[in-house]
């Protein structure tokens, strides 16, 4: 369906980077299943050629950068195109993760300097980058609580510790990484952002973690890495010491917007493959498969999933363009749990759909699931992201919740510490 | 959430309706569950003239009309305000259903003579009316199956035959009856619609039926209706005859848009009153029910539902106003079932968040439940619409899941006729 | 299906008690939506004659108090049959709640003296009762807080408080009430279980409560109570004093089994209804609704939902019968949302159904969901139980969620204490 | 929970397999997900030695046949505990599908020659063998349609076709084909089983089929087969040509228990994993995972629906043990939906409880998606088995769908012989 949002500008770019996608990234797939994707890596250049030839690399960047300076709202249309080719879509335009929240972040907070090392050859696609902030024995959805430090002496920052779902680090040449600067300083204030090429000492991918049987490489993999006694200068620091929650929050508005218009155009491929299946697949002599209500039931319920989704995400892009993160919060969590749940919906219906074909690697279908049941998880599970969504309702009925559970945190160190002087 | 789609023009009248319901209307919720709404009428014309007196009577008019001549999309914003009183605010405001639909049938399709003695009065609120289209032995998704019959002799029609869910039939001045004039005609072309005074000889409310244990009485009840031979001149046809089913697709479009947005508004009251009592209702020493992630869950899931169905439900009425109802039969067959069903669940959860008190009459959560149960029925069950929509979607993948019913519907009876000619 | 619970014992009986069901009491349906049940007491006193005539009142009792020493596996049976009719069944074989739990609680742990004067009249059907424990002011589900007290006064107590859902007291001839004789008792200690005669000086029935529209009346009710300087003998207390913790437990494992297979055969006559239906309304020409597979999978998925959730009841009252209640803890609590939800979800597919007809009060349905949608909350709201059972469950992994709560309410009062201290 | 159907016979072993499988195989798991199955059939083979050496072995076998002769209910019970280590319990223990499926099919079928020459062997361990019915081109779950025939010449079959989700092909000593051998017969009699040896000419493993990313080897694969002028002996029908869908039925029943208990074992696993996780994550500072309701809810409902569905696929195997497959065909459909589907949910929630670990390889959850996300597909689509439910429930109110639907396809058949008779 047409949106609202659809504006002249974009309906031509829109059209051009699906016809791009249907006719050079999709018939890609087939081989894509049954090989590791650096072999892939020569005719996807090839492709990206072509994009550049037709002025549709970087859609995401500011005039000034060379890209069309599209709303995040228009970009989001954008993105859903691109995710009709759910591996290659991304890659081949120059606005995979996590290398447009990367380019996002230098473009606003970098210094001329880092931007002139690091931000202009990202954004020509002649290196890739990585972000490394989750780490393996602390929830993830709490920037607030990690282990990594950067320890500053002189003009150098040592850092040490463990990360993991460092994603793209295969191949990358450097890493924004989160770290604590400054241990003391109140909660919010202890973390930075520091670039560190991946070719200084001490920085290690440890493995390519295996997620659902695949390990993957190059981009399309998540690493674990450690940084043992890794030296970068201070100035590789982003907006300053202590700046790296705020960043991180600032990352979140149009990170989820990506994410979410991405998992749309993914879930749109999906249901694309279930009615290709439902008009084709013989049941029974002369008897479709989508004749059956069963599966008329699985198409309509996707549909209007969809649409749904579809206009809350652009709405919620709309409303940070307009009047700024800050003051659709709200929307930024829901939109974030509200779609990755359909979209996963959408993806199952459409693998039984598809019977035992669905199970195999002859459609993308598994190979989607494989890289995306991480969406419930990844950028905050389900669960955190309806916690803060509650709590942010309740406190204008006047119930502050987060509060609450800080008092309540404060009395149980208190108690520990008081346990701890009895002993 | 504020969205793309609340306009200048409507904002302040946004405001002034909501103010009104708040102050107003939802005082008068407190007697409303224990009395019967007959004696309410005299209240509620009270408030009735405070509207006309706000200017803001009629607000689903044409300028011509006295209205503000807003957009499908604009008013779906208001009736969602009214709807935050959902058994007073569309009927103080002088456009509750049926009389809206009617409106704008004889708006649209009606004679000069018809909209002089019916739609004028009818407008200003001076007299009520009803639809009478089901019947209970059809299935009432299938306006080509029914019984009813206007037979011409001379200049008038002669009617027979009973209805039921003619709604608001109780007091009102006259019905639309959709019946069968021309039985012989092809399918989609026998039914007529007909103004029917409910005065005309013949006509007979042979009962409020009961729903959900309440028969309810004037406006807020649905009748059973017989008619015998009832005669009414050939005039009272609305657009002509054999037009019946086309009228019938034309009520449609705004007539889901109407039910969708006040459902949202009825889900936007249940959420308010979930989060009051989520944030007031101790459950333990100082520890708050909202305190609770199963509530938190409710509350999450039950935002982003509401935000994510209005947006779909406006941009579909701003798809109707721009390139018109035609061309988004999906969309609005979409909305009806996705609507319906997140609202119940909506309202059920606010109901399981008041615990006892949710069952009993003392909020108007179980009396909201019992009057919209019938969401996800009546204007097409769920599974009709589904249906529909999945066939729409697979005729554009080459399979017409219609023509094939149809095709098979025709051998069938070749078969019944043969196997009766065969004894 | 027949399940491995079914005796040779019950068999018979289940078979007599099923056709009496059919043939006597569901034919009594059709005027009871549209009655007061008052109107009805005489005829459903005539059917009990004819019950006690056949040998089938009581079934619940002991075989020296007449019955037949069911087992509670046994009686479960008995008791689905008997909800076959939702309103009657349980009430003409003089085992409806919450006299059968009264009945239970006196024969289990009453005086000699308490059991004469009020348990014998009470198994004959001569008198009603009703139990009186849930507070407006307090979550129901936390029997530790209530405000009703019996101070005692030489040898009487004087009650005090405001009770509701004290269901069936219209009528009663005595209530058990749960209120706080101790206070200064520890937590589960301080209330006890005392027989109030409802003809007790300040024993006042504020209002039967509308519940889904209706307030119902005699033992179709649920009422508001006050007891105002109400004094009865200390020697109505059940089992001594602080002792109404335990009795309310002791109460829950076979009330649970009593409410589960009642909904179990609840749920099975609205699948009869809906198969009913399914089977005979003709949607098209020679098409009926059970062909739709939309229908199909409503009566699959309850056919499965109720088959699975009756073993489930079944073998925890196995449990109860032979290692007793105290081993199966977890299972009461699972069952009770288990079979609450999967039941409402039944119930909910009939009605959808029956399309319109559904949503009126021409079928049991809507009836049967008004007076059970409470399910999910009375006895423990689902929340409740699924807390209990979870925190059951880890504490076997070394997680005491239930112990850390406590020591965090402790904490909690310190610091309020403190903070009083203060000021 | 403990259930009615654990007899003293069984009690005992129940808790040596429970203790093998923990203390033997489980440990093996951690290796696993990074290697292939080949590599570790050494060690599997030491642990059948040690199964073989404690009287474990074949424990589905009659006493006759070195079993214990327990009944489906009691090996049931066993399956459960062998799957909690879902990739090695039946395969160290000899009772892995296809295998056992196939010593019941010959136990019970073959002739005393082929019994010598195949089940002998497979009953001990020293081959394994694979099922051969499903083909790319049909709907799996409809055993009439299928285009692999074997013809008869002299006292040979010639088979040619093409199957696929032969499972286990891989190293199989022989295959139990399904073949038309009798295509002008009534449908039901077409096809028959028919040994084929692996190494028979013509017969050809194509391809190991990847499912979810991998493709497997050994008895751990699903292999896509062609069968090109494969000669067999006719004495290698198993009882009798035509016989096919009838063998196909019989194995029906006991593949279904087998299944079913298997992924209620394989759920308890994943409960097990998620349990461990509540109450070992830290979130926050001495606040566990489990601390959460949204993770309590996770665990009740696992609670509950697992043991639920126990219960109702015990009792069903306890009803074809005493009444036979034939009077509980209804719930054979019911189990098999229904318990793969609260499978999946519980696997689901295990996989959402361990944040990005779950979608990772170092717990067994991935793994056990990608092998069982087909649950709900193999043996019959949940909307195969829903439909043939419902079918049967309706048949008995007086609808027969199923005979409708044949003589709607045999109108359909005439009409498109009269269509093509008068091109």
């Amino acid at each position: 369906m047409e949106t609202i949002f659809t504006t002249e500008r974009v309906r031509p770019l829109l059209k051009q980077v699906r016809d791009f996608v249907h006719n050079e990234l999709i018939p890609l797939e087939a081989d894509f299943s049954h090989h590791d994707v650096k072999t892939m890596l020569p005719v996807l250049e090839q492709k990206r050629q072509m994009v550049k030839a037709a002025g549709l690399w970087g859609l995401h960047l500011s005039e000034a950068d060379g890209g069309y300076g599209l709303t995040l709202t228009e970009f989001g249309q954008i993105s859903e195109q691109l995710a009709h080719a759910p591996f290659f879509g991304h890659y081949v335009f120059g606005c995979q993760a996590p290398d447009i929240g990367n380019t996002e972040l230098l473009h606003r907070f970098a210094s001329d300097e880092l931007k002139e090392r690091y931000l202009k050859p990202l954004m020509a696609g002649e290196i890739r980058s990585c972000f490394s902030m989750t780490e393996p024995d602390y929830a993830g959805s709490n920037p607030t609580r990690m282990a990594t430090t950067a320890v500053r002496e002189g003009n150098e920052y040592v850092i040490n510790g463990r990360k993991w779902f460092t994603s793209s680090a295969d191949g990358a040449a450097f890493a924004v990484a989160m770290v604590v600067t400054n241990p003391d300083a109140p909660m919010h204030q202890r973390a930075s952002m520091i670039v560190v090429p991946t070719d200084t000492p001490g920085f290690k991918i440890e493995r390519n973690i295996p997620v659902f049987g695949e390990a993957g490489s190059d981009w399309f993999s998540h690493a674990e890495v450690t940084y043992t006694n890794c030296r970068v200068p201070v100035s590789n620091v982003i907006a300053g010491e202590g700046m790296g929650f705020r960043l991180a929050q600032e990352r979140l508005g149009p990170g989820r917007i990506h994410h979410c218009m991405r998992w749309i155009g993914n879930a749109e491929r999906a249901l694309d493959l279930m009615c290709r299946r439902a008009a084709t697949r013989e049941i029974e002599d002369d008897v479709m498969l989508g004749e059956k209500q069963f599966i008329q039931d699985f198409i309509a319920e996707s549909r209007a999933e969809i649409d749904a989704c579809r206009l809350y995400v652009l709405n919620t892009a709309y409303m940070i363009d307009t009047v700024g993160v800050a003051n659709v919060r709200d929307a930024v969590s829901g939109i974030k749990f509200y779609v990755a749940n359909a979209f996963l919906r959408v993806l199952d219906r459409a693998i039984q759909v598809h019977g035992a074909l669905g199970v195999t690697d002859d459609t993308i279908l598994s190979a989607m699931y494989r890289h995306e049941r991480g969406a419930r998880i990844w950028d905050g599970a389900d669960e955190v992201h309806k916690q803060n969504l509650a709590a942010s309702i309740l406190k204008k009925y006047g119930l502050d919740i987060k509060k609450k559970a800080r008092e309540l945190q404060e009395l149980r160190r208190m108690m520990q510490y008081a346990s701890l002087n009895e002993k």
